[in-house]
Protein backbone atom coordinates (compact mmCIF):
# COMPACT_ATOMS: atom_id res chain seq x y z
CA UNK A 1 0.00 0.00 0.00
CA UNK A 2 1.54 3.59 -1.25
CA UNK A 3 0.63 5.11 1.71
CA UNK A 4 2.50 2.36 4.44
CA UNK A 5 5.58 4.17 4.79
CA UNK A 6 3.86 8.25 5.50
CA UNK A 7 1.58 6.29 7.84
CA UNK A 8 4.22 4.16 9.69
CA UNK A 9 6.81 7.77 9.80
CA UNK A 10 4.13 9.65 11.29
CA UNK A 11 3.51 7.20 14.23
CA UNK A 12 6.83 6.93 14.59
CA UNK A 13 7.66 10.91 14.80
CA UNK A 14 5.43 11.47 17.33
CA UNK A 15 5.11 15.28 17.16
CA UNK A 16 3.80 14.93 13.48
CA UNK A 17 0.19 14.44 15.39
CA UNK A 18 0.75 17.30 17.30
CA UNK A 19 1.62 19.63 14.39
CA UNK A 20 -0.87 18.08 12.38
CA UNK A 21 -3.04 19.09 15.28
CA UNK A 22 -1.89 22.63 15.20
CA UNK A 23 -1.83 23.27 11.70
CA UNK A 24 -6.19 21.73 11.75
CA UNK A 25 -6.77 24.29 14.97
CA UNK A 26 -5.34 27.30 12.95
CA UNK A 27 -5.86 26.06 9.44
CA UNK A 28 -8.37 29.64 9.07
CA UNK A 29 -5.14 31.83 9.73
CA UNK A 30 -3.20 32.52 6.38
CA UNK A 31 0.06 32.48 8.10
CA UNK A 32 -0.50 29.86 10.35
CA UNK A 33 1.77 27.87 7.13
CA UNK A 34 4.53 30.37 7.66
CA UNK A 35 7.94 29.56 10.25
CA UNK A 36 11.22 31.68 10.70
CA UNK A 37 13.97 29.54 9.63
CA UNK A 38 17.06 30.27 11.22
CA UNK A 39 20.77 29.59 9.75
CA UNK A 40 24.33 30.37 10.62
CA UNK A 41 25.73 32.96 7.98
CA UNK A 42 29.17 34.25 7.11
CA UNK A 43 31.22 35.12 10.33
CA UNK A 44 29.16 32.88 12.57
CA UNK A 45 25.95 35.58 12.48
CA UNK A 46 22.93 34.32 12.48
CA UNK A 47 19.77 34.93 10.05
CA UNK A 48 16.57 34.57 10.36
CA UNK A 49 13.77 34.82 7.91
CA UNK A 50 10.03 33.79 7.42
CA UNK A 51 9.36 31.16 4.45
CA UNK A 52 6.07 28.84 3.91
CA UNK A 53 6.04 25.45 4.91
CA UNK A 54 5.21 23.44 1.63
CA UNK A 55 4.44 19.70 3.68
CA UNK A 56 6.44 17.06 3.83
CA UNK A 57 8.69 15.09 1.40
CA UNK A 58 7.09 11.68 1.13
CA UNK A 59 6.84 9.07 3.18
CA UNK A 60 9.61 10.43 5.53
CA UNK A 61 9.53 13.72 8.16
CA UNK A 62 11.86 16.28 6.25
CA UNK A 63 10.12 19.40 6.05
CA UNK A 64 9.84 21.52 2.20
CA UNK A 65 10.70 24.97 2.10
CA UNK A 66 11.12 26.36 -1.14
CA UNK A 67 13.80 29.24 -1.76
CA UNK A 68 15.91 31.19 -4.49
CA UNK A 69 18.66 29.70 -5.48
CA UNK A 70 20.44 33.38 -5.99
CA UNK A 71 19.14 34.41 -2.26
CA UNK A 72 22.32 34.85 0.35
CA UNK A 73 21.05 31.78 2.47
CA UNK A 74 22.06 29.11 -0.04
CA UNK A 75 25.52 30.10 0.02
CA UNK A 76 25.38 30.25 3.45
CA UNK A 77 23.38 26.71 4.20
CA UNK A 78 25.69 24.50 2.02
CA UNK A 79 28.71 25.96 4.00
CA UNK A 80 26.70 25.57 7.23
CA UNK A 81 23.57 22.78 6.93
CA UNK A 82 22.13 23.39 10.27
CA UNK A 83 18.89 25.06 11.11
CA UNK A 84 16.01 25.39 13.78
CA UNK A 85 12.79 26.43 12.58
CA UNK A 86 10.66 28.06 14.68
CA UNK A 87 6.78 27.95 14.52
CA UNK A 88 4.55 29.97 16.08
CA UNK A 89 0.55 29.06 15.76
CA UNK A 90 -1.02 32.23 17.12
CA UNK A 91 -4.20 31.08 17.36
CA UNK A 92 -3.59 27.81 19.72
CA UNK A 93 -0.45 29.02 20.97
CA UNK A 94 1.68 26.57 20.07
CA UNK A 95 5.32 26.68 19.44
CA UNK A 96 7.71 23.97 17.15
CA UNK A 97 11.24 24.54 17.47
CA UNK A 98 12.31 21.88 14.57
CA UNK A 99 16.25 22.09 14.50
CA UNK A 100 18.12 19.32 11.98
CA UNK A 101 20.10 19.55 9.00
CA UNK A 102 19.01 21.43 5.77
CA UNK A 103 19.77 19.70 2.21
CA UNK A 104 19.82 22.15 -0.82
CA UNK A 105 18.31 21.02 -3.98
CA UNK A 106 18.92 23.27 -7.25
CA UNK A 107 18.49 22.15 -10.96
CA UNK A 108 22.76 21.16 -10.59
CA UNK A 109 22.34 18.34 -8.07
CA UNK A 110 23.40 15.01 -9.61
CA UNK A 111 20.95 12.78 -7.65
CA UNK A 112 17.89 11.81 -9.74
CA UNK A 113 15.77 11.38 -7.01
CA UNK A 114 16.50 14.90 -5.42
CA UNK A 115 15.57 16.47 -8.83
CA UNK A 116 12.25 14.48 -9.35
CA UNK A 117 11.87 16.06 -5.47
CA UNK A 118 12.29 19.57 -6.71
CA UNK A 119 10.35 18.90 -9.95
CA UNK A 120 7.55 17.82 -7.99
CA UNK A 121 7.48 20.50 -5.40
CA UNK A 122 7.75 22.89 -8.28
CA UNK A 123 4.34 21.69 -9.87
CA UNK A 124 2.80 21.70 -6.26
CA UNK A 125 3.20 25.23 -6.02
CA UNK A 126 0.93 27.77 -7.57
CA UNK A 127 1.53 29.43 -11.38
CA UNK A 128 2.12 32.77 -9.51
CA UNK A 129 4.27 31.55 -6.84
CA UNK A 130 6.21 30.27 -9.66
CA UNK A 131 7.03 32.98 -11.23
CA UNK A 132 8.74 34.86 -8.83
CA UNK A 133 11.77 32.96 -9.88
CA UNK A 134 11.56 34.76 -12.83
CA UNK A 135 11.86 38.13 -11.65
CA UNK A 136 15.22 39.95 -10.37
CA UNK A 137 17.81 38.44 -8.06
CA UNK A 138 16.63 39.20 -4.40
CA UNK A 139 18.67 42.10 -2.63
CA UNK A 140 20.06 43.54 -5.18
CA UNK A 141 19.84 47.40 -5.28
CA UNK A 142 17.18 48.81 -7.33
CA UNK A 143 16.49 52.57 -8.68
CA UNK A 144 13.46 52.59 -9.26
CA UNK A 145 10.19 49.80 -9.13
CA UNK A 146 11.09 48.67 -12.74
CA UNK A 147 11.40 45.09 -11.15
CA UNK A 148 7.51 44.81 -10.54
CA UNK A 149 6.42 43.99 -13.42
CA UNK A 150 3.84 40.52 -14.32
CA UNK A 151 6.20 37.89 -15.61
CA UNK A 152 4.56 34.84 -17.68
CA UNK A 153 5.36 31.81 -16.94
CA UNK A 154 4.21 28.25 -18.47
CA UNK A 155 2.61 26.23 -16.28
CA UNK A 156 3.75 23.31 -18.17
CA UNK A 157 7.62 24.25 -17.57
CA UNK A 158 9.61 22.75 -15.49
CA UNK A 159 11.21 24.79 -12.75
CA UNK A 160 13.46 27.47 -13.68
CA UNK A 161 17.30 27.63 -12.75
CA UNK A 162 16.49 29.97 -10.08
CA UNK A 163 13.94 27.41 -8.02
CA UNK A 164 15.76 25.90 -5.32
CA UNK A 165 14.05 23.52 -2.89
CA UNK A 166 15.49 22.92 0.66
CA UNK A 167 14.37 20.11 3.16
CA UNK A 168 15.55 19.67 6.66
CA UNK A 169 15.38 17.10 8.06
CA UNK A 170 14.84 16.94 11.96
CA UNK A 171 16.46 15.62 14.57
CA UNK A 172 15.15 17.17 17.98
CA UNK A 173 11.60 19.17 17.85
CA UNK A 174 10.10 21.40 21.52
CA UNK A 175 7.10 21.77 21.59
CA UNK A 176 5.49 24.23 23.78
CA UNK A 177 1.53 24.98 24.50
CA UNK A 178 1.34 27.96 26.34
CA UNK A 179 -2.52 27.41 27.09
CA UNK A 180 -1.90 24.37 28.95
CA UNK A 181 1.48 25.30 30.04
CA UNK A 182 3.19 22.03 29.17
CA UNK A 183 6.77 21.31 27.23
CA UNK A 184 7.49 18.45 25.43
CA UNK A 185 10.98 17.69 24.15
CA UNK A 186 11.67 15.05 21.18
CA UNK A 187 14.94 13.83 20.22
CA UNK A 188 15.27 11.08 17.53
CA UNK A 189 17.97 8.49 18.64
CA UNK A 190 19.84 7.17 15.16
CA UNK A 191 20.56 3.87 14.88
CA UNK A 192 22.59 2.57 11.83
CA UNK A 193 21.85 4.57 8.72
CA UNK A 194 18.32 4.02 8.05
CA UNK A 195 15.76 3.50 11.36
CA UNK A 196 15.49 6.24 13.97
CA UNK A 197 13.28 6.29 16.79
CA UNK A 198 11.94 9.02 18.43
CA UNK A 199 12.34 9.72 22.57
CA UNK A 200 9.56 12.17 24.13
CA UNK A 201 10.61 13.88 27.32
CA UNK A 202 8.19 16.15 29.08
CA UNK A 203 9.89 18.96 30.56
CA UNK A 204 9.62 22.18 32.57
CA UNK A 205 8.08 24.80 30.61
CA UNK B 1 13.36 68.72 27.47
CA UNK B 2 13.56 65.19 28.61
CA UNK B 3 11.88 63.54 25.46
CA UNK B 4 14.51 65.22 23.48
CA UNK B 5 16.93 62.13 22.77
CA UNK B 6 14.23 59.83 22.41
CA UNK B 7 12.81 61.54 19.53
CA UNK B 8 16.24 63.06 18.21
CA UNK B 9 17.03 59.09 18.10
CA UNK B 10 13.75 57.99 16.24
CA UNK B 11 14.60 60.74 13.62
CA UNK B 12 18.11 59.51 12.69
CA UNK B 13 16.65 55.64 13.01
CA UNK B 14 14.46 56.05 10.00
CA UNK B 15 13.59 52.35 9.99
CA UNK B 16 11.97 53.05 13.53
CA UNK B 17 8.69 55.17 12.14
CA UNK B 18 8.29 51.82 9.86
CA UNK B 19 8.10 49.43 12.73
CA UNK B 20 6.24 51.58 14.79
CA UNK B 21 3.39 52.52 11.79
CA UNK B 22 3.51 48.45 11.93
CA UNK B 23 2.99 47.56 15.37
CA UNK B 24 0.13 50.33 15.26
CA UNK B 25 -1.33 48.62 12.25
CA UNK B 26 -1.14 45.27 14.17
CA UNK B 27 -2.03 46.69 17.41
CA UNK B 28 -5.51 44.92 17.33
CA UNK B 29 -3.42 41.50 17.35
CA UNK B 30 -2.07 40.02 20.53
CA UNK B 31 0.65 38.39 18.66
CA UNK B 32 1.65 41.67 16.99
CA UNK B 33 4.62 42.28 19.54
CA UNK B 34 5.91 38.32 19.67
CA UNK B 35 8.56 37.99 17.32
CA UNK B 36 11.72 35.33 16.86
CA UNK B 37 14.90 35.70 17.92
CA UNK B 38 17.91 33.29 16.29
CA UNK B 39 21.31 33.37 18.48
CA UNK B 40 24.18 30.79 17.78
CA UNK B 41 24.25 28.05 20.56
CA UNK B 42 26.57 25.50 21.21
CA UNK B 43 28.98 24.04 18.64
CA UNK B 44 27.71 26.45 16.24
CA UNK B 45 24.04 25.34 16.40
CA UNK B 46 21.59 27.85 15.32
CA UNK B 47 18.80 28.19 17.83
CA UNK B 48 15.31 30.29 17.51
CA UNK B 49 12.68 31.13 19.73
CA UNK B 50 9.53 32.89 20.26
CA UNK B 51 10.00 36.06 22.34
CA UNK B 52 8.02 39.15 23.46
CA UNK B 53 8.54 42.86 22.61
CA UNK B 54 9.60 44.76 25.66
CA UNK B 55 9.88 48.40 24.43
CA UNK B 56 13.18 50.08 23.23
CA UNK B 57 15.61 51.34 25.91
CA UNK B 58 15.40 55.12 26.48
CA UNK B 59 16.88 57.22 24.10
CA UNK B 60 18.09 54.84 21.91
CA UNK B 61 17.24 52.10 19.79
CA UNK B 62 18.13 48.73 21.74
CA UNK B 63 15.34 46.26 21.59
CA UNK B 64 14.46 44.88 25.44
CA UNK B 65 13.71 41.31 25.78
CA UNK B 66 12.63 39.45 29.31
CA UNK B 67 13.84 36.08 29.80
CA UNK B 68 14.83 33.69 32.05
CA UNK B 69 18.50 33.69 33.32
CA UNK B 70 18.46 30.15 33.78
CA UNK B 71 17.46 28.83 30.49
CA UNK B 72 20.16 27.92 27.60
CA UNK B 73 20.09 30.93 25.58
CA UNK B 74 21.95 33.03 28.51
CA UNK B 75 24.88 31.17 28.40
CA UNK B 76 24.96 30.93 24.46
CA UNK B 77 24.48 34.52 24.28
CA UNK B 78 27.46 35.76 26.56
CA UNK B 79 29.56 32.93 24.57
CA UNK B 80 28.47 34.64 20.98
CA UNK B 81 26.40 37.77 21.35
CA UNK B 82 24.69 38.10 18.27
CA UNK B 83 21.12 37.72 17.33
CA UNK B 84 18.74 38.31 14.18
CA UNK B 85 14.90 39.02 15.37
CA UNK B 86 12.60 38.42 12.66
CA UNK B 87 9.57 40.00 13.31
CA UNK B 88 6.72 39.20 11.45
CA UNK B 89 3.68 41.59 11.29
CA UNK B 90 0.50 39.02 10.11
CA UNK B 91 -1.87 41.29 9.24
CA UNK B 92 0.40 44.08 7.43
CA UNK B 93 2.49 41.60 5.66
CA UNK B 94 5.54 43.59 6.60
CA UNK B 95 8.79 41.63 7.90
CA UNK B 96 11.64 43.34 10.10
CA UNK B 97 15.08 41.57 9.65
CA UNK B 98 16.83 43.16 12.79
CA UNK B 99 20.33 42.09 13.62
CA UNK B 100 23.21 42.89 15.98
CA UNK B 101 24.39 42.81 19.28
CA UNK B 102 22.75 41.17 22.07
CA UNK B 103 23.82 42.40 26.17
CA UNK B 104 22.63 39.96 29.05
CA UNK B 105 21.77 41.70 31.79
CA UNK B 106 20.99 39.86 34.99
CA UNK B 107 21.59 40.66 39.01
CA UNK B 108 25.39 40.26 38.57
CA UNK B 109 25.68 42.65 35.79
CA UNK B 110 28.68 45.51 37.55
CA UNK B 111 27.17 48.60 35.79
CA UNK B 112 24.50 50.47 38.00
CA UNK B 113 23.03 51.66 34.74
CA UNK B 114 21.88 48.34 33.85
CA UNK B 115 20.87 47.42 36.78
CA UNK B 116 18.42 50.30 36.95
CA UNK B 117 17.47 49.51 33.26
CA UNK B 118 16.75 45.54 34.79
CA UNK B 119 14.60 47.25 37.56
CA UNK B 120 12.88 49.19 34.94
CA UNK B 121 12.19 46.98 33.09
CA UNK B 122 10.78 44.36 35.78
CA UNK B 123 8.33 46.71 37.21
CA UNK B 124 6.90 47.30 33.96
CA UNK B 125 6.52 43.86 33.55
CA UNK B 126 3.03 42.40 34.90
CA UNK B 127 2.64 40.88 38.26
CA UNK B 128 1.54 37.68 36.26
CA UNK B 129 4.78 37.42 33.95
CA UNK B 130 7.13 38.39 36.76
CA UNK B 131 5.69 35.29 38.67
CA UNK B 132 7.11 32.79 36.37
CA UNK B 133 10.88 33.34 36.91
CA UNK B 134 9.72 32.16 40.71
CA UNK B 135 8.73 28.65 38.59
CA UNK B 136 11.01 25.74 37.78
CA UNK B 137 13.99 26.12 35.57
CA UNK B 138 12.94 26.07 31.92
CA UNK B 139 13.57 22.84 30.44
CA UNK B 140 13.87 20.71 33.33
CA UNK B 141 12.47 17.41 33.03
CA UNK B 142 9.39 16.94 35.10
CA UNK B 143 7.71 13.82 36.25
CA UNK B 144 4.34 15.40 36.43
CA UNK B 145 2.53 18.58 36.86
CA UNK B 146 3.76 19.25 40.32
CA UNK B 147 5.35 22.54 38.40
CA UNK B 148 2.05 24.31 37.29
CA UNK B 149 0.58 26.18 40.93
CA UNK B 150 -0.19 29.51 42.06
CA UNK B 151 3.25 31.29 42.75
CA UNK B 152 2.86 34.80 44.38
CA UNK B 153 4.97 37.76 44.00
CA UNK B 154 4.91 40.73 46.06
CA UNK B 155 4.26 43.44 43.78
CA UNK B 156 6.39 46.11 45.23
CA UNK B 157 9.66 43.18 45.19
CA UNK B 158 12.42 44.50 42.77
CA UNK B 159 13.59 41.57 40.46
CA UNK B 160 14.35 37.96 41.30
CA UNK B 161 17.68 36.73 40.92
CA UNK B 162 16.09 34.69 37.52
CA UNK B 163 14.90 37.90 35.62
CA UNK B 164 17.64 38.84 33.03
CA UNK B 165 16.71 41.67 30.76
CA UNK B 166 18.47 41.05 26.79
CA UNK B 167 18.68 44.06 24.87
CA UNK B 168 19.22 44.02 21.14
CA UNK B 169 21.37 46.80 19.86
CA UNK B 170 20.07 46.97 15.98
CA UNK B 171 23.34 47.23 13.09
CA UNK B 172 20.93 46.18 10.45
CA UNK B 173 17.25 46.42 9.40
CA UNK B 174 16.12 44.30 6.60
CA UNK B 175 12.52 45.29 5.76
CA UNK B 176 10.03 44.12 3.56
CA UNK B 177 6.42 44.63 3.04
CA UNK B 178 5.10 42.13 0.88
CA UNK B 179 1.84 43.74 -0.06
CA UNK B 180 3.43 46.30 -1.88
CA UNK B 181 6.13 44.33 -2.93
CA UNK B 182 9.10 46.80 -1.53
CA UNK B 183 12.44 45.95 0.27
CA UNK B 184 14.67 48.63 2.62
CA UNK B 185 17.88 47.87 3.86
CA UNK B 186 19.06 49.52 6.66
CA UNK B 187 22.58 49.66 7.62
CA UNK B 188 24.17 51.65 10.57
CA UNK B 189 27.49 53.69 10.15
CA UNK B 190 29.25 53.70 13.15
CA UNK B 191 32.02 56.67 13.70
CA UNK B 192 33.84 57.19 16.61
CA UNK B 193 31.59 55.46 19.80
CA UNK B 194 28.88 57.76 19.93
CA UNK B 195 27.41 58.56 16.48
CA UNK B 196 25.68 56.52 14.45
CA UNK B 197 24.07 57.23 10.92
CA UNK B 198 21.66 54.81 9.27
CA UNK B 199 22.23 54.04 5.18
CA UNK B 200 18.81 53.03 3.62
CA UNK B 201 18.59 51.38 0.17
CA UNK B 202 15.94 50.23 -1.94
CA UNK B 203 16.92 46.41 -3.09
CA UNK B 204 14.68 44.12 -4.75
CA UNK B 205 12.55 41.74 -2.52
Amino acid sequence: MAGGGAAASALSSPWRALLQRALDANAHLKHSTFFQLATVGAAGRPANRTVVFRGFQEQCDKIQINTDARSNKIGEIREWPLGEICWYFTDSWEQFRISGIIDVIDGSSLDPAKLQQREKAWFASSVKSRSQYLGQSPGVPVANDDHIKDVHIDPSAGPVDAYCLLTLDPEKVDYVNLKSNQRLMFTRTQEGDEFNDWMAEKVSP
